[in-house]
């Protein structure tokens, strides 16, 4: 069900965006209950004026190598979740592709479970 | 006052994507209220790296034709009305350009009225 | 801590962009309090086939110059706030890089304070 958007620096290999699309489900999985198979995936990539990061927001240095993630996701994860979330997606993406964990920012944008359709024109996780 | 994401795979005609949008546009029209002049679509193409769909999650077959819309709306559509919804865009876009309806994948992302400016600088629904 | 999307016709110079970016930022410094170092912006380009905005909708004239700026931030700014937003961001713009006022959209997206990590896997505005 999370739907995310993931805006990336332009030239990377292919492999690049593979590892980050892999450690940011993975985390997912590991830390919000998302299911192994519930993958949904936007990247798009950016000139370096295009994804504008402000490089010392908040007293985190940032690179040429920040990303972005915006999740869209069911309302309803505990803050100690989304806590897990963001640390589980910034370990990850150091591990691979190796993005240095001040280059990882993340949002959240909380939906109603009515809100989605993953196919064959049904509200996929509506009660009857 | 609807805007609506579409994401889709890159390489089709310009008729291809101009049906894609006509469908969705009038399936809104149909089920939701949304006036036929009320049309805001910002299309994106991605590669098949880019545009990360499962292809069998809830136990739906999708293809490498499957297309992400989301869609910016008022809060306050009741759950019949989005049922309605997904069902006929998911039937619009069947009959054009002749998507499979386990392609479709729609997410609605709900704000206050307030949320709006159509231009001029103003909020265009907020109530004096 | 607001995530701006801007969508723009495609073909523009660098400055052209970077103008309202800048301008964009500065009304929100302006009006919503946002930190002078708080400015995190994704630009995209579009062809007019992919950027649709109505020509009449609502009884503004759009021309082909027109832009989307989507803003995703914390819930809780007033009404008066919001409008004036929207009002500075036409006025920023039409200064620089001189958008028309018909031609700035603005769609706000407003999420919890736990919604965010700004690097270093941590919630960044949770309190403790």
């Amino acid at each position: 069900m999370p739907l995310v958007r993931i805006s990336l620096p332009e030239g990377k290999p292919s492999s690049y965006r593979a590892a980050i699309g892999q450690s940011i489900h993975q985390a997912m999985v590991e830390t919000i209950n998302v299911p192994a198979d519930d993958r949904f995936q936007i990247f798009s990539e950016h000139s370096p004026e295009e994804l504008v990061c402000d490089p010392t927001y908040l007293g985190i240095e940032r690179s040429k190598e920040a990303i972005v993630i915006q999740i869209t996701l069911n309302a309803g994860r505990t803050l100690d979740q989304k806590r897990a979330l963001y640390r589980r997606i910034a370990e990850r993406l150091a591990e691979n592709p190796g993005i240095r964990p001040q280059d990882v920012l993340v949002n959240l944008v909380e939906v109603g479970k009515e809100n989605w359709s993953f196919g064959n024109g049904l509200a996929s996780y509506a009660k009857e």
